[in-house]
């Protein structure tokens, strides 16, 4: 709909030195700020004296936890927490998270962002041997396997690192038990997941580092790849269950999931787009007099443009706050009005201008075109646009949404005739070669690019297996 | 908080000859009819061609179905719903049904009334094999077993006759897989559970025959104790697991749960209350200028002791339809008003009269001592209880909500005391061989009365173990 | 729809002799108890120290006034409440009471139950002097009238009595102001007004009596025709506007509006109905079996018949509590259930019986119609309808919905043709003559039944005038 | 709360050349576009065939009109809409627009945003002439002066024009008869108002040019000071009643108050801002590594700044989208986190930084001292303020909510103290010169800057009366 990729999930966790705090507050703070990441569901479980209380429904953050749903809730040890997507078609409610879970040795909460590449088949194993599944999510094979491994362990860290063992893919996990608060990211670090401190003591886990400043804390650094920290008795220790693996963040994470204020494996996301947006600049110079990016996700990279080529930045569209996506949908029932758009052109910026238009990436095109069509109408001479990422042309098995080519303009379509479709005077995307030099500058030797080379860091499926269990509402 | 044994479940479910039918509204209607079995949550799921859609919420049925939800729902060939009570600081949304779980032969959409006494064992013994549970219902414990017998077993009916070895207790259960709807009575019927005709060829099941009724259908038969009935193919067959039970209702489905124009096993239950009434009269007379009912539960027997006895019926309180608890509960808050009750007498009917006040049983007797009170202040000169039912002196296992003798004031206290903190004039309980007589003479010779004597027809734990996995919201 | 009269309004108010009580509760349980008299919208203005605070919403009084917004509602010296019906294409939050306005001489809340036969003259008056009305209501034209006489006079009530010389019709007031709590009948005292204490000393006022007993009040008196009484300073005085008109109480109150256990002039309601039963039975004997009402408004009147008769009562229909219009409505859409009814037969009782059924009154008579077609289908052998009032054969203009002879089966039709259209064994109405026996022996001379004789005890005008000014939402 | 003036509201409407048009959606999205002038209440009335329909409630757009709502709204030939902001403690659904009033000739339905100078003695007037108030909006003041005017004229546009004689103050309006539409600006021209075209025939009105084209239309011009604007018949014309007034727009509009991508009297806000910012550099400049705006309001005059100075323009701050006030207050709930910010600083672009920080005001100045914080915590050297306007010394009479002296940080402290508080390293405000140059290159001689200068364009009341009338909820 929106011709934006979306993240799957963020997650967000705290756990206090001290008893009885109001968690619920600060974790749906920290939960609207990773609501980027995840506008459909969210919830929050709090550890309050070993029981475990759970609330969840379909709805942003803000909405889900209103003031009086803020202060019913009890006050607690620990909080986890989690904002998600899913799919078209797919289950809602039953698949919003926190997942509680009951095993042999007792309760277990869990949040997970990512997504198995072995999950139909780890079902279809525990199933043969009696298991049932209330949801289609992954997250219920996690806590499977780890109840499963648990009845063999003395632990349940020992648990999950069995687990790990079968568990393929890319999973970063919060785990909540009735004493701990553990952390976990895949061996390849697929998704991003950090820690920090806040009031200097307490621990708190997050997707994204913005997230740990918004709520007033302190970041500390990276899970890292096969990491599991784990939090309890008021102790921190970690425990390497790598394995070797080489580390694979998704590089889509720079590119567009991420925050520009939040830092991943040492490198800002705004300055990684700046620089995008420098070698664009280099890649694929042009002779104008404005350069301006689509809002939000464009301007960083347009920013990078501007100051290496020194064509001037400019703010060529105004974007409507307040305007969402019903709204624009409604629009298309009636004949007195065009669809309208979030995104409205600034006449006395564009007018008679030859204009580079810089934007995060293209997966349908379908926004891009009719932007570019409102910046002609509003007087611009031309309009070169530059895509601060190369072009789309595979699927992700790793936690996104794009589950097929279909969709993907670059696998239809030449980039000229992309450029035609756009309306654009030139078109360029950034070459992976030029992410590579990027990221090497802040030491980052490798990534899953799969969905700009096809190529993947661990073996996939051969087919995307959609699941017809289906439970709506 | 309102003096009344609760119930715990009502079931209902339409199996259509056709294909593509608004099933959603009458179900919704009769589960609006069942309503009295459950007012916490309620759901209704669909089958439309395989697929399950399940919509379900804490709130009335009326609340959760609004129209615009019922028109969203799909059409079907089949369908099941559930309305539930839970008892305090139990999981409300989690515990909701219809369950709809997938195991390895397929999916399975269940609704359950009653309550299993070896659920914790059964749970325990799955969970050392791997088992994790997403609620605490014993609902959950059925579909496992179901699931588990599935894999050994060449039919869902076959699946659910080796379940019913291994779960004990009372269940009236719906199950719905792709191609069938299956009801389910446990051996002692414990439960009720009844079929009918809609428009002379669907077939509906139902909790009670109200229900039918109401949806414009025409009761056919009760479910026997231990039959499974399942119909496919727009065929009915019936299997018989029944194992020589013995058949064991639970008496107070007469006394107070069902309604009065539900017919359960052959004995119509306002028949069976105003026999109730008749019997008390005849064990219990008084010289008295007014008999009247405590409404609404009280009117059917306080006909019946009217009639035997010669003392005219009379209208003593209205109620106040519109008054919920939290409106009582609110006032409460001020000291300008009293704590409201929803009954007001009529003034005119009892001043200056003896009344033999009629209820159907009492738990505590908060609302019975304050409704004594309110006649005595309008100026009624005696007032004489009666209670068309023994009194409650232990607990039940059975899917209703007395699970500690701590609330039983007839644990507690003689009767006498109980006349004396009631402030009535005189008190008599209905004698439980009384209540043998009413029954036999429809040909029922044996029946559940636990709460009345601590005899149950099965063996029962030692102690109701609590669970401790808690999830509010 | 639903085929019955629909009383237009019920109003309640509280001044409380000491300051800062928290009169949203009681007052809201004091609407609670009336909303059988208006169950579209509902409003409280509470009187903070000199400032009027004013909340009203579409909606019952439980979903207007849920316990946050009482919790957020101002404490007060003076309250006063409104429940309102409205009648199709209506405005309808517009028009929610209470009313609040600002005049020249300061602020003033009113709530109305009652209907002007002169409106549309005043307003016309008014407007041709440069008024403007933000409603349709007839409120706001008292409204104006007050803040008009007030110019002229030196005190509120002297503005009311001076009102009340051009306001032509039936109306039960309340008005606050910053001092001051009046209560008003209209000389005729059409409908009905009371007042009680609550706690020994505060004031309350009340379209009905049931309310102030279910607040924990005591019932004092009923406010006389043409009476003002107003309360400041925490002292109650009497003013007398009669002017020597006729008391003419509608006698719809007695026969259906009002609860049985209120008491209006003295005589008690459920008392009223009940003697329409016996001097019905002793009109229109007939030999039967069992004699029924209709729940609830026919029951009172059913067991008077059976009293006298000594053909014995019983309860023939249950009445599902759950189930609102929105149900009913929505199995129309479906070929899957016929329309459902609130009222099921209990077959035991009505099978092969005889029966008289009782029911208060008969407008369009679709509702009863399928009533005897349940009963007959349950296997009742004759059903002989007993209608406690007279037919309808003339419109209201005194505050209730009926407004055209077109919905009145009585204008249509004979008794006979309306019999057979039952589907009735036989049929009577309850004769005017009996009714007047039944006030006569409480004193009452005098009262409106122009519903029944097209002849009113004041002018009426010619013809009711749709008000084409409309607003929805 | 938030340290931002509040623009009072927003108006828009369409006039169809068609009838039967779906207008509730466009109006909608206009209305939606206009959000930033007025966030609290919202509402659209329809004219269908003659009868207005009107729907408005407390919440933004998207909130009160979800597409069923818009389903349910009539189609009809012309629609007004209308934001609102109000200040503390007024009343809320009370003052929501559109009014819609019925007088001696007919339906009025009026938008308003301004405010009169007059209000509370043209009301004093009017009640002592007997008019009473609904609101303390001067909306139903304008109302009642048009209905007076209406009385001695022949057609609704005289009606108007003789009012305007007498209602003094900022009032752009939008009134809607059965069969005209008319807009309507104050001699002063204080609020914008302006038209254009929809599908090249139909004619949207906005208060400003963004709306229309959001909605798909084609800004056409501004409505003139004292210009009425009357379609009907579908045919257009404009009637002058602007009597030699100056011309004054309020100068804050461009400052802050409209969007950037809105044109008023030929200047473009974004344009104005740039401006703003470049003389505020050659003024004020300073020796700085970048130019950061305070997101969204400082982000044009940054630009501005940065393109003149040569300093490098650069992002410091993401903005939390979904961060509401809710949350930000809940937040101080909680020992746990700080009170959380919406704004977030980038590190990487601040650390060891010097920096121009550049916002378009000042009010309290809580909110900028908390970033300048959040900018050293960060890391940044030092953080030069720029303010891209004049300091607020006086209050506002024309429609904003600056009614008191007390909140205005530039009454209370000298301009070091202020930039000791805000604990900046400089701090300098633009020169009022300054922005008189910028818009006299616009051809714009004249404009209201009272709260600059304390100096008004037209007589102002002495002091700003509190209307002691107040209605919650």
């Amino acid at each position: 709909m929106f011709d934006k990729l979306k993240e799957e999930c963020g997650i967000f966790g705290i756990y206090s030195m001290d008893n009885n705090e109001a968690l619920a507050f600060p974790t749906a703070v920290g939960l609207s700020t990773l609501q980027h990441r995840g506008e459909e569901s969210c919830g929050i479980a709090i550890n309050d004296g070993g029981i475990i209380v759970n609330h969840k429904d379909v709805g942003l953050v803000n909405s889900v936890f209103k003031p009086h749903i803020l202060e019913q809730m009890p006050t607690g040890k620990m909080s986890i927490g989690h904002v998600r997507y899913s799919t078209t078609g797919d289950p809602k409610k039953e698949n919003a998270q926190p997942m509680v879970i009951r095993h042999a040795k007792g309760n277990l909460a869990v949040v997970h962002n990512g997504n198995l590449t072995n999950a139909l088949e780890l079902r279809e194993e525990l199933q043969k041997n009696g298991a049932i599944f209330n949801s289609t999510s992954d997250t219920e094979v996690i806590c499977y396997i780890i109840a499963r491994e648990r009845l063999k362990t003395h632990s349940i860290e020992d648990a999950i690192v069995n687990a790990m063992k079968y568990i393929k893919g890319a999973y970063s996990l919060l785990v909540m038990t009735s004493q701990k608060l553990i952390a976990v990211r895949d061996p390849n670090g697929f998704r991003p997941l950090c820690m920090g401190k806040l009031n200097g003591k307490d621990i708190v886990f997050s997707s994204e580092s913005c997230a740990i400043n918004i709520v007033g804390g302190d970041f500390e650094r990276d899970i890292k790849p096969g990491e599991l920290v784990v939090v309890t008795n008021n102790e921190v220790k970690s425990i390497d269950a790598r394995n070797n693996a080489k580390e694979t963040l998704c590089i889509f994470e720079y590119i567009y999931f991420a925050r520009p204020d939040s830092t991943i494996n040492g490198l800002n996301v705004h300055k990684f787009r700046e620089e995008a947006g420098k070698y664009l600049s280099i890649q694929a110079p042009v002779d104008a007099d404005i350069v301006a990016g689509v809002p939000d996700s464009g301007l960083d990279a347009a920013l990078g443009y501007s100051k290496h080529s020194k064509i001037p930045y400019d703010i060529a569209f105004v974007k409507s706050k307040y305007i969402g996506r019903t709204f624009i949908q409604s629009t298309q029932k009636t004949r007195k009005a065009q669809v309208a758009l979030k995104l409205n052109p600034i006449k006395t910026t564009v007018e008679g201008k030859k204009i580079v238009l810089v934007d995060d990436s293209i997966v349908r095109g379908n926004t891009l075109r009719r932007l570019i069509k409102t910046l002609k109408k509003a007087g611009a001479k031309e309009v070169h646009l530059r895509i601060a990422a190369p072009p789309f042309i595979d699927v992700c098995y790793f936690g996104t949404d794009i589950d097929s080519k279909e969709n993907l303009i670059a696998c239809q379509k030449s980039i000229e005739e992309i450029r035609e479709e756009m309306g654009a005077d030139s078109l360029e995307y950034l070459d992976l070669e030029n992410v590579k030099k990027i990221v090497a500058e802040y030491g980052i030797k490798d990534f899953c690019a799969g969905c700009f080379t096809g190529k993947y860091p661990i073996e996939v499926p051969k087919e995307i297996k959609k699941d017809k269990f289906e439970k709506i509402f």
